[in-house]
């Protein structure tokens, strides 16, 4: 069971959940609804001052719980892996700069080439960065993606992978993210949460719903409460096994997008406490 | 490493990759194609005289690999569990008169409980059907779907899974159908292929790719060699594992179906010869 949820101290939000909005509007708005964490995705740091942002962060007092996403490691393109590990090096440099402690990695797949050579490839690349991520004080959270990504996004797609990767690596700067919309279905995830946990390698925790019928492959996600996951159950195994950081609000979705998004904020802040 | 096909003696066409055809239609041109085995899916045996159809398969020299589909036992309601039995049991009769050998299970979900319960009543729903399936001498084939189908079509969504629950209803008229469409993605996919055909399990092998991007949840599969699955390596596993039967074809494709369908069939055929 889960610990019953009364506040908002560890509620974190997605930029990209609000995606109507500019970082300043996301900063500036979750700070006024009594958020009190903020993932950043790098499409709203683009452009940005980074010492400001981090100044603005301290100045409506929210926490940065990470910053999403590198990876996308994969490709039978040598100079095209190259150019990811670029890309990472200066996603863990992002992170560091707003003071991040952790960066998500939405690892990758080339449908060119096997799931097990992509996986390869995935190992190398965080095994290139982490050097990088280690100086900076960045974690590094392998967030394996659903099998319906499996073609082009990731070609990790369950908990047991993820966390055989990161066992392998076996540094304390590489664990997980447990997203729920990803990892719903499999009937081995409570065991694979105790696991990732027991090693010392849970580091986040997303959370939103799955819509039946769910209608776009990437955009119609649902708010907690909206669909057919048991989110409390998942919490639940997630404190089981240690997990006490945020629940991250990751939510792509079209027709929330459409809305008035402090009116979808307050619809987040009650499916928070009645649904999550 | 799997076999090379070098003729169409192991070649089986669902009706429904055909959708265009009504039933006669793709006897007739099934066979003039030179393509030996058939599997039925019951939209087209509706209203059918299934002794003639029966006669229709001899004197088309077709031979008939399974009717599709029984299943979606799962409901919140009593009511509706009971007219999935009828249904089921209606579906043991239809393959039993036209002399199918298997019938294929898509075991249904019910988003509104959670996908435990739903095992349960597909197991209760099987143990239901069995005697009469035994009766009939008519397999019935789990046929565990992607885990992006969790939610309202099918509670077992890996090989794993579906090996689990065959095992425990342990009768030789119960097995599992391997759809590479669903589980290729899945790691753990050799081990499982294995062990099913250990048990005797592997009933059914139906083999189609995956887009990439897919534009839709339901009707946008590939033709072998249109997308990312190594379908000549997962037919080698099955080999390996002991079966012999066919390769069916099984293809819901608004794209293909918007094609005249003989010119779609010689291109299933070269799809066979080269890329499955």
């Amino acid at each position: 069971m889960a610990t019953e949820l009364k506040d908002f101290s560890k509620l974190c939000v997605h930029t990209l959940t609000t995606k109507p909005w500019n970082l300043k509007q996301c900063i500036k708005n979750f700070s006024a609804a009594g958020i009190h964490g903020i993932t950043i995705w790098r499409n709203v740091l683009e452009g940005q001052n980074l010492s400001s942002v981090r100044e603005m962060l301290n100045d409506y007092d929210l926490e940065i719980v990470s910053v999403a996403r590198g990876g996308f490691f994969p490709s039978v393109k040598k100079e095209k892996r190259q150019a990811a590990i670029d890309d990472n090096l200066w996603a863990i440099d992002q992170a560091f700069l707003v003071r991040a402690p952790v960066l998500v990695l939405v690892c990758g797949a080339d449908p060119k080439q096997s799931l097990e050579k992509s996986r390869e490839q995935i190992k190398e690349g965080i095994l290139r960065i982490l050097p990088q991520a280690k100086n900076a004080g960045v974690k590094l959270a392998i967030e394996p993606l659903h099998p319906m990504y499996a073609g082009d996004r990731s070609a990790i797609n369950s908990l047991e992978q993820a966390n055989q990767m990161a066992e392998e690596i076996n540094s304390e700067f590489v664990g997980v993210a447990v997203d729920v919309y990803h990892l719903w279905w499999d009937n081995n995830l409570q065991r694979e949460i105790q696991r990732c946990g027991q090693n010392g390698n849970l580091f986040a925790f997303h959370v939103c719903d799955w819509n039946v019928p769910t209608r776009d492959f990437v955009n119609d996600r649902g708010l907690m409460g909206d669909g057919c996951i048991n989110v409390p159950q998942i919490r639940g195994w997630m404190e089981d096994a240690g997990f006490s950081g945020y629940n991250e609000v990751e939510i792509f979705s079209d027709k929330y997008w459409a809305m008035d998004q402090k009116t979808y904020l307050e619809k987040i802040k009650n499916a928070y406490l009645n649904y999550t």
